[in-house]
């Protein structure tokens, strides 16, 4: 008397819970290889122990990198190691750079808990992010047919580090003038900050599973396309999002004078002056928010960021991947951005 | 009227230079390739330019590595394009190394400049070495044959992250007792942290040559063995060396509270009380250095810093290599260790 298998797509969800249950066990074994002191670092950032080594339940990320990865090797029929292999190595690198992120923006919390640099030191926490590092090189460095499956990686740590430049350096720039921060160099750094590392998931997935290249190149186009329209997505919910779901306050991106997408686009509008001077005031964000859609900037970050999407479901669409792990991806991009277009 | 081709061989200093000539221009172009600012950073620590751009001509280090990078290639026929890629690889991943410990130690100054860190801020440090980190790794995904290339790399990388973890912690260990730092786990700390990097440049200019695993073995064997020995030395040196010659006050190593190979070996004698007392106290650095001494301390050292150099020479001897590049081999083991043995 069993149920009838359901014929109802997975949801995103279980696809995530899914790929963390596949990835976890072969992650440990690979943060089990690091130094005592630098591990217990690792997994303290990954919230799987206090400072001490206690036993922790903290929560992780949604663990969005690692389940392209999976979903990446099994799109192309790969055998399972490829994609767990390929996700500890994106969960490593992402990892790191998070660690050394928040060192960077001085960030004081991250999922609730003091950050590594916090609980740890600077210096430790600049430590553990070089062994993360330095372990998912190793990772693929070591597994067969790695050769192009480094350069994806290698592709990606660079973008990583250029997007990480051209964040810093933005901060600074004027909202007004020949100086400031077009709309498509924003893209470009959502690119490289963001994308880089979801395009490498799925295409390292896919590489070492021993996809050829045209379908790699896919996968990385899509995961790349995703990165962009999830951060123009994440800066609309910045200024306008529900602080129920954000879990940030009503209009914080605005408070601290982020420069994100629905803002530069304003800023390259006639009203511009008047918005600069409302952001830099640091007083009534609900007027300069107001101004920003006035001016047609939220509506365009949504129409980018629905434009990117469909760039990502062609690119995928102009390979021959797996129906089922298709409809998976399909879950997952719906997930991450579609319900907010 | 030309001189007679002279047949005396070269010295150290002539292989130095040469490999440096031969090194700077790929070098150069590799760093050309970061994100501006970040290349301005990785120049000013290479003593390029100051900060700002403008160009210097500060003093470098001495090039071992990457001349061990060359010669690597050389001894083993390959082409000169292995023993330059391999070389700018590990001189960027000698340029991270650097600028991330300089942090994580808190050092001010290096070869008589502000630190990077001091210069540009932590935060901009800690993502030029990661960018340092990112180019190494792309420069050898991207060579012909690169995959054992890349596992020497990552072995390395490993391996000075270990080393670097070990010895921020040896600090706050006690000098006596059972958590004292013993003579072998500073072995092993010289080896990661010094060793490392020397031996994967001399075999990974080799392995680009395309050399035999054996070879490529034998190398990066020699390269530990000569870290270790260097290392050894330099705490000889830190102790009992003529400060107009390194540089340093007399027992410098000593009121820093340094646990170097003399002193541990001295601290695993029946003197260790009279010596902890003497190091904790900061007091009578001479008196200290004079009870190491009679400890053994020294002559020990120099035992095992020769022991390691003979090493080095029979890992050397048991693989074919070319005589003449063997010969210049010779002479920088000399001019890094012989001299003081």
């Amino acid at each position: 008397m069993t149920a009838a298998p359901s014929t109802a797509p997975p949801t995103a969800a279980q696809v995530l819970h899914r790929c963390r249950d596949l990835v976890r066990p072969e992650l440990e074994r690979a943060v089990a290889r690091l130094h005592p002191w630098v591990g217990e670092m690792a997994a303290y950032s990954f919230g799987w122990c206090e400072v001490g080594g206690a036993p922790a339940t903290a929560p992780g990320g949604k663990g969005v990198r690692q389940a392209l990865a999976v979903l990446g090797a099994e799109a192309v029929g790969g055998p399972a190691r490829a994609g767990t292999t390929a996700a500890v190595a994106v969960e490593l690198v992402h990892a790191f750079s998070l660690l050394h992120d928040d060192i960077m923006d001085g960030d004081p919390t991250r999922r609730g808990r003091p950050t590594a640099w916090r609980a740890y030191g600077t210096g430790p926490a600049v430590l553990a992010g070089d062994a993360l590092f330095a372990l998912a090189v190793e990772t693929i460095a070591e597994a067969p047919a790695g050769a192009p499956g480094l350069r994806l990686l290698s592709t990606a740590l660079g973008d990583l580090v250029r997007g990480q430049a051209d964040d810093l350096q933005f901060a600074d720039r004027p909202w007004l003038g020949p100086d400031r921060v077009r709309p498509e160099a924003y893209r470009a750094l959502a690119e490289h900050k963001t994308g880089a590392l979801l395009g490498c998931a799925a295409a390292l997935g896919a590489a070492l599973g021993g996809a050829p290249p045209t379908t790699v190149a896919a996968l990385d186009r899509a995961g790349r396309e995703l990165g962009i329209a999830f951060q123009i997505v994440d800066d609309v919910l910045g200024v306008w999002g529900d602080p129920a779901v954000t879990g940030k306050p009503v209009h914080n991106d605005l408070r601290a004078r982020k420069k994100t997408y629905p803002v530069l686009v304003a800023l390259d509008t006639p009203v511009a002056g008047r918005l600069a001077g409302l952001l830099d005031s640091g007083e009534r964000p609900e007027a300069a928010a107001a101004l920003i859609e006035e001016a047609g900037g939220r509506s365009a970050a949504l129409r980018e960021a629905r434009r990117r999407i469909a760039a990502a479901r062609s690119a995928l669409a102009a390979v021959p991947l797996d129906a089922g792990t298709e409809r998976e991806l399909g879950a997952l991009l719906e997930f991450l951005v579609g319900r907010q277009l």
